[in-house]
C-alpha cells in the first residue's frame, strides 16, 4: 500500500510509492521506450496487457478512446484512508484512483496530430471519467494531466492523458483557489475573467481565440512558451461545463499544441487541467475559473527555482505570443 | 534590464531575463560544456574571462576560492526597483546580485572530492559574501544553491556554488517560515529542533551525525535520497552562526555528498541553503532553524507534480537512510 506523508513544516503531501520501490542502482539508467506494435500495451490487439477498461468509445468494432486503470498506480483504489500520526508526523494510506486515457489507437500519432473530432473525444473521455470518479466520496480532487516526451516525464510513447483522483485537495490547487478568492474578496470579480478581458483588449499576449476560448501567453509565465487556454465564459469546474463547448475547446487545444509543435520542433510538454475541487453539494466558487495550462519542457529546473519558487524565463511572453500567433498551422 | 513579474493569482514572482532572450530555435539543443583548461572560465590562468572577483582566498600566490559576479546574471546589481503596475499586473525591475563561488582551482574535482579544509573554505566564502550582501538594504534574501551535473541545471562543469541576492523574500521561504511559525505558535518550540531530537532518538532516518550536525533523510521527502543537514543547536540564520561550527558543517556536508556520490554513482544534484531572510535589525525568528537540503536529480518532475505539488517518491526515506548510513566513505 502506498503511503501519503505530510511534510511537517510546509504541509505538502508526498506519495511514498513503496510498490514502485527502487534500490539505488535502479536509478542509474532511464527505461527505454517500447516502439509500438506488439511491444506497446496501449496498441490495438494488446488490450490484455492493461487492466480492464473503465471507459471505452467505439467506432464500429474498433475503439477510438480507452481509459484503463494504471498498471503501476501511484495510489490504490481499495482501502480506507486510516489517517494517523507517526510520532510528530502525519500520514494516511495512499488511497486514490490512477487512470490512463489512451487518446487514439494509432501509436505513431501525437495528440496534436489528431483531428478536432478525435481531440473532442479525448476531452469527453476526461469529462466522463471525472463525473464518474466524483461519485466516490473519498475523493476531493481529480488531477488531469499529460506528459508528452521523456523529458516531460512520459514513460510510454503511445499518446495518453492521466487522471489521478486524490483524497485531499492538493496544495497547489489550494493556493490557486485562495489567490483567486483574495482577488474576489477585494474586487468582487473573478480574476480569470478580468485576465481574459484585459488581455484580449491588450492583445500582446493573445495567441489564438475562437468564439468560446482564448489561448494566451500568461503575464508571468514560469516557463518559456507557457500557454494557457481559458474559457471566455465563467465556470469553476471543467466537468460540469456545457457539453457543447467541448468542440470549441478541442479547436483551441489542438491549435495551441500544433503551434507549439511547429515553433519548438515537437517539444516535450506537460498540460494540466486547472479545475475546482470536487463539490459534493454541487456548489462552485464564484472566484475560480477552470482552464488548461501547457508547459513546454525547454529549461531545467535547478537549485534556484527549487529553493525560491522564483522561475527564470528567458522568453518574454509577448515575444512568445507574437511568434505563435503568426504561425499558420 | 531583467524584469520581475508577479503572477496575479498565486503571487509568485518570475524573472523575465530579457538579456538572456531566446528565440524558439535556440531551445532545440543543449549547450555543450567546456572541458577545462583554456576553455573553462573558472580555471586558473583564465581569470580575465570572468568579471572582477568580489572575494578571493589565497594560499601563497594561488587562489583557493574565488567569488565573481555571474557574467550572465539573472538579475542586475545596478538600478532602482521601480515597483509599478502594468494594467492589472505588478512588476518591478530585476535588481539583485548574482555571484558564482568557484570552489577550487582544480577543474577535475567535485565538491565531494575536496578535503574538509577546502569544503570549510567554501562555506566560509558563502558566509563572507552573505555578510557583505546584507549591507545592501535593497536586498531581503540571499539564496545560496549548487547545481551539480547538467540534469540538475549546471551549465559549467567546473564545480561552483551560486548566490542570488533578491529584493523580495521568495515565496518558498515565506511558506517555510510561516509553517515553522504555526508550529511555534501551537507548541512554543522550534519544529526543526523537535525533528532533530525525535529523529535522532528514532534513528531510522539518521544517515550520519557528528557533535554539531545531523544528516537525515526527511520524513516526507519530495525526491528519492533527499538529504538534510541540520545543526543540532538552534539558529535561524546561517551567516550569523558561530565561525567555529563551519568545520563540523564541512565534515557533515562532505560526508553526505560522498555517501550520495558512491550510492548513486555521482548523481546530478542540487543543494539549497535554507536560511532566514536578511534581518536589518539583527532580530531572528525563534521559530526558524537554518539547514541544508540536498536533492539528487533521479526522477523527473512531470504534470502531476507541477499540477498538484504532490511528489511521488519510490524510495522510502528509511530505506535510503539505511543504505547511506552503512556506506563507508
Amino acid at each position: 500500500m502506498p503511503e501519503l506523508r505530510k511534510d511537517p513544516i510546509v504541509g505538502h503531501w508526498v506519495i511514498i510509492a513503496s510498490e514502485r520501490a527502487k534500490r539505488p542502482v535502479e536509478y542509474h539508467s532511464d527505461s527505454t521506450q517500447p516502439r509500438g506494435g506488439k511491444f506497446c500495451p496501449f496498441c490495438p490487439g494488446q488490450e490484455q496487457k492493461t487492466p480492464k477498461e473503465v471507459l471505452v468509445y467505439k467506432d464500429g468494432a474498433n475503439w477510438t478512446v480507452r481509459v484503463v486503470p494504471n498498471k503501476f498506480p501511484a495510489l490504490m483504489i481499495e482501502g480506507d484512508l486510516d489517517r494517523s500520526g507517526d510520532g510528530p508526523y502525519d500520514r494516511m494510506n495512499g488511497i486514490g484512483a490512477h487512470e490512463v486515457l489512451i487518446e487514439t489507437p494509432h501509436h505513431e500519432k501525437r495528440l496534436s496530430d489528431l483531428d478536432e473530432a478525435a481531440v473532442e473525444r479525448v476531452l469527453l473521455g476526461v469529462r466522463d471519467r471525472m463525473l464518474d470518479l466524483k461519485k466516490d466520496t473519498r475523493f476531493r480532487y481529480v488531477m488531469v494531466f499529460k506528459n508528452h516526451g521523456a523529458a516531460a516525464g512520459a514513460t510510454l510513447e503511445h499518446t495518453h492523458t492521466q487522471l489521478i483522483a486524490l483524497p485531499v485537495v492538493p496544495v497547489n490547487v489550494v493556493e490557486e483557489m485562495n489567490g483567486a478568492q483574495r482577488y474576489f474578496d477585494f474586487k468582487e470579480r473573478c480574476i480569470f475573467c478580468d485576465i481574459v478581458k484585459h488581455d484580449l483588449k491588450d492583445a500582446r499576449r493573445v495567441i489564438y481565440e475562437n468564439a468560446d476560448f482564448v489561448v494566451l501567453a500568461p503575464y508571468a509565465p514560469k516557463f518559456p512558451f507557457e500557454t494557457w487556454i481559458l474559457p471566455k465564459a465563467h465556470g469553476a469546474a471543467f466537468e460540469t461545463g456545457p457539453r457543447d463547448k467541448l468542440a470549441p475547446l478541442a479547436n483551441a487545444l489542438r491549435t495551441a499544441l500544433r503551434k507549439l509543435s511547429v515553433a519548438l520542433d515537437d517539444p516535450p510538454y506537460n498540460f494540466i487541467l486547472h479545475t475546482a475541487p470536487l463539490s459534493p453539494t454541487g456548489a462552485e466558487p464564484a472566484s475560480y475559473h477552470w482552464h488548461f495550462e501547457i508547459m513546454p519542457t525547454l529549461t531545467r529546473v535547478a537549485g534556484f527555482e527549487w529553493g525560491s519558487g522564483f522561475y527564470i524565463n528567458p522568453t518574454p511572453p509577448e515575444d512568445a505570443a507574437a511568434f505563435l500567433r503568426e504561425l499558420e498551422v
